[in-house]
């Protein structure tokens, strides 16, 4: 039915950290922490990040604030694959967005849509994903589904169109708990396509439904983790698979008694890297909740090596 | 941590057909189509049986009709484990279904939330629960926790407090899309629960996380590709359950084209049994429609033996 | 544009109490005590009862129980316009309530659409209600719109067809929130159809948009304060109907500390009239809180005469 | 109970048209019709405008043609009232758009709750609306509020804790369908805040609770209509008010044939003044919907007077 395309990029396999945009105690941007996030990242065995997305606050930085980072993760980055969020309300703004990371060789753009006059239909989002694709014209381009902040689409139907109108489309963040969508994308364009799993405590059912990839911000401190239920995994070792994956399932737990990305922040100061607080409106947490956060995620024993 | 229970009944493995209620021309019960409708599941490699549930129209009918049919499938059933589902708005008329199905002997009762009403919280949620299974004292009762219907709950919760309440809790109908928690229940409780994988798109999913048994509409009339993807991933062959899991996507988009009870009536008297149509406010199938529904269902190969 | 159809029935105008169900203390339908809350009703000025609605818990009860009370409000209404609700999940138990309304004559019926197994739209639902009135032939049919909770749907389009499907269709409860449908609803109908003010706490908006009638469960207890308003706004006297509205809007907000049931039979009680608690799955006020909703209430000076 | 505070600014009364962003036929934004639509609407009676807010596509436009935008509006205004929306899904740019409208000496500024990260409670919803309205110290600060856009939050409470935090705080442009709050808002602070009904077809209800300010999108091509049924209520013909409303909702079911902003722009070109088209990722009318659309509001005949 469906002819195989040959890959238009180098695939997108094993863990990409969404990472956390680092701020310094008066809230700028702290660029120079950038260098430890990706080597403390890289000791953990991650591939890859995705910069100024969800979890990196990205759409909280001003459009000025998002380029200097991007350049910084594109400089720092050292062996890790840099993606760079692009998306915004304003298209104006996220092509720019997108010009510029290509200007600065990013190995890839995603873009989610714009949760702010969402899109009507998939007519709409495909034409406005194109508008974002032609301004990096060499880049590849992954759309970032994440349905809970803008609108909800066929997938399978969006990727027939964003093939026809977007040459560097390279595959989907999908951050959805559709599995049976996951499982026809993947089943269907598994090989051509990166069909990222975008849900960090969905990764187990994302495996067996045959993802090589996903994208997550627990990717940012517990990487050593998941790759031991990957091994597991790949091994046949399902029950062994299983009881890493009930783990992971209490460390969502945690991220959830508070704003999540916050928590995240926390743990990774933990790790030793200076990441700081949240932005507005996103609220910091309280001196008891850190301490509790903390305690508990070390009782779960899932933290990776902190930076040496 | 947890401590393990044994099972306080047989338990559920294997596929559970969420059975239609079968209607006669003037829309009335037709009582006398059930004994086919057991002989096609039993031939087809069901095991058991939920009845007077969603797909059942169950809550359409009259709670007299309920009691018939009840009486009917228990009698008719043959070797089919025949559960009752008597969730209903009112605690009353769910309490006197519970006590009916234990009455003609039913091997369990399952009730789901009131859909009106909805109870504000777990402790609502578990007292009302504990009602009505104290009214089939006897009998295992299965919470059905379909959230899209009445609301949403802490599953892991209320296992905790459902087994201090109802000395005859015997598992969930999982019919929800998440994993996380559904990994939890089952690596915590799949032992001495049944935790049944409740909706037919997600069962590939669900097998990676433990599950058991099965809970669907589509095992009216699919049953045997189903258990050909089960043996497939139980022999180690995920690619094949794969391919058989793409096939199950497939189908339940055909079911997404009209009311999908509708959808499914029409395939099972495909199949020689005349389960007839579906109650206001439901809509009928336009004779169109039944056609190209069967052309394509055909064409997917997905459908399992005819009455013989 | 429209022709006007004279009124087929004679108009609900003033105010409509949406009644509780008392209950003893065993939790059973208390039926001696509807004849006090007819006179509480009567003496306060209240015109009409809609019984077994949604305040009346009238969906937790089961079917026996709907047929005494509606019996016994027939008997003991007195000088009130008694309206039956006979919605039901199902059809069969709906048609059933209604042949039974209009055995004890009562003055009208209303229904709400069925918040299971939603009607998927206009034709559906149509279809539905006119099986539910054409079971009380010669009965005034009100469509009782309460969107929140089943489904919504263009009303000028359903008095439309309701008015072609529906000879004894008489009119609409619109419990929402949606100004400009009722005041198309109001301007286009409101001479020959009933437009009923079904929020309480809009009481003040429907008369400005020319409403007559109002259904509400804050009339059981404060049926006079809602009198002095609309007799200022027809004296013109808009400021003091303002102010008398904005006290409306504070009882509102203790009504939603709570359960709003649990807490207006509260105030029901404290009047004089012993309507007991609620049934599962609502839960009951503690007494701490009856305590505080009570000192409250006296504190607003809007509750009606007790029963003398 | 409250005390009334004296205003800290002019009031805004009457009507204030939120108005659209003018674009050339490649989509840039064209300063040179700013002038014509002032002209426009002190023609037909309206006193304020809204600048860059959701029918201004504001959020759709990048930082720098917003401050473009809010600098010619100042600067063409002529005799009317310039409100320009900050509002950003980033902080940091809020504020410097904030900053502008202060430099361009605008008569307030407006901002409505980030629709991305929306505040997960009061406090950071007023932190954050603190936080823009110090970037413009002596410029009126509006709080639009539009929940079905971002977040809902108690009104009442967010006025305390603004006036504690906000030494600015002017008001709130009010739109939603609560017509309770709406009456406590305007009961409690409509001497001392502009409460501005910010649905165009609720304007009617809104003179019954008190309002005097009204913003809206209509009122770039209707104005005239509202202010006839403005006079009519003012004079206590509540008849001819509620005839003239009733147009006002045909008027409003036009918009909703098509993206609404894209059939107020065609309504605002046939009355001379060339706005252009909207912005990705709304869609354009087709030739068809414009000639339909045009015929019916002439029919509907509450078009103000076209640019002379």
């Amino acid at each position: 039915e469906y002819v195989e395309t040959p890959p238009n990029h180098d695939p997108v396999h094993g863990l990409v950290a969404a990472v956390h945009t680092p701020f310094d105690d008066d809230g700028a941007v702290n660029l120079g922490v950038v260098g430890d996030q990706a080597s403390l990242l890289h000791d953990n065995g991650v591939a890859h990040v995705l910069v100024a997305g969800t979890t990196g606050e990205g759409l909280l930085l001003s459009t000025e604030e998002r380029k200097e980072l991007a350049r910084e993760w594109a400089r720092s980055g050292g062996p890790l694959g840099v993606m760079i969020h692009v998306g915004h309300v304003s298209l104006v703004e996220a092509r720019g967005l997108a010009a510029h990371a290509a200007s600065v060789e990013a190995a890839g753009i995603a873009a989610m849509a714009p949760p702010f006059f969402r899109p009507s239909g998939l007519t709409q989002l495909v034409a406005w994903c194109a508008e974002v694709a032609a301004a990096a014209p060499d880049t590849p381009f992954f759309y970032y589904h994440i349905p809970s902040m803008n609108m909800d689409a066929d997938m399978m139907e969006f990727v027939d169109r964003a093939r026809e109108r977007i040459p560097t489309f390279a595959g989907i963040k999908y951050t959805h708990s559709d599995m049976m969508e996951a499982a026809r994308l993947l089943h269907v364009h598994g090989h051509d396509l990166d069909i990222l799993a975008g849900r960090d405590e969905f990764h187990l059912p994302f495996l067996a439904l045959g993802a090589e990839g996903a994208v997550g911000s627990t990717y940012n401190y517990a990487a050593p983790h998941y790759l031991r239920m990957r091994a597991a995994w790949a091994a046949g070792d399902q029950a062994e698979a299983r009881r890493l994956n009930a783990l992971t399932a209490q460390l969502v737990d945690l991220l959830r008694r508070a704003p999540e990305i916050a928590v995240g922040k926390c743990f990774v100061r933990h790790l030793g890297v200076p990441v700081g607080g949240t932005r507005l409106p996103l609220r910091q947490l309280t001196d008891e909740e850190e301490r509790e956060l903390l305690a508990d995620v070390e009782a779960l024993g899932v933290l990776g090596a902190a930076r040496s």
